[in-house]
């Protein structure tokens, strides 16, 4: 059984918040989200792995990345972190190019739990409450789930300590 | 006579719009924006101008300032540039040091006017509508009126065409 995606859209606001709990410490979860290898396994939504053009996770780096779908055709997406804290906190910048100039404000704070587990606590701002209900609409809160799951089954194929 | 800023704090979302017309070309208000040096000379708020540690304005780029007060005590300001469009666009974070992880994300949009005039059209999203309204209460608007009316003035000394 994996641990659920809680997430909440309060109505009227850009943002949507969420939390999710992982049975892994939170220094693999952090790296899950800063190793581009890693991120690459639980983030693919394509037939290959995303491809990074860039990915410099530390605060004022940058990142670009493109995926592939099943028809071939390649969607990218970047930002720029604005601030990266070891096993802690990030804080970071999404744009699907797809929709260029909207962009979204990522906070992520990562916490540890007792037992080797930990928390991911997340916050995303958007440019407004008529693109967050579009991309909400368009299955965003699934594919952040399916993800989630992803990555759990990642964390579980890697061996501890890695 | 200065062009007012208009100011809108839209009740219960976490961000302000504004608009500011300079009787300036587009380019010039541009320029100020993203040349270190222009940009220290409206944004000064001590004795001397800011310090640029870093200022990057491209896609990607990264910038710190640190400005000295009346007092001699410095404070820092930081951020990323996630897009830079020539004359056109400018999406960026922005963190006041002195409220860790309290980042704004700012949409700035520059339009050319007949007669070499030129809008500025602003977006800032912030993390909640309580941090808005602490920056608001605290007279952020005047700082940026004032800020506006130096770049006037900068503006005005600068020879055309430089």
């Amino acid at each position: 059984m994996s641990n659920p995606l809680v997430l909440d859209a309060p109505p009227g606001q850009p943002l949507i918040e969420y939390h999710r709990e992982f049975d892994f410490p939170v220094h693999s979860v952090f790296a899950a989200h800063t190793d581009p290898d890693l991120y690459a396994r639980w983030n693919s939504s394509g037939p290959t792995p995303p491809r990074f053009d860039l990915f410099e996770p530390r605060s004022g780096g940058a990142y670009r990345w493109v995926q592939a779908g099943d028809d071939g055709v390649e969607y990218a997406m970047r930002g720029v972190f604005h601030t990266v804290r070891q096993d802690e906190f990030l804080l970071q910048t999404f744009e699907f190019e797809g929709y260029p100039d909207v962009v979204t404000l990522e906070y992520s704070t990562f916490t540890g739990l007792p037992g080797g587990r930990s928390r991911l606590t997340g916050r995303s701002l958007y440019p407004s409450v008529e693109f967050r209900d579009e991309f909400l609409s368009n299955g965003m809160g699934d594919v952040m789930s399916d993800g989630y799951d992803q990555l759990d089954e990642l964390l579980g194929s890697v061996p501890a300590g890695s």
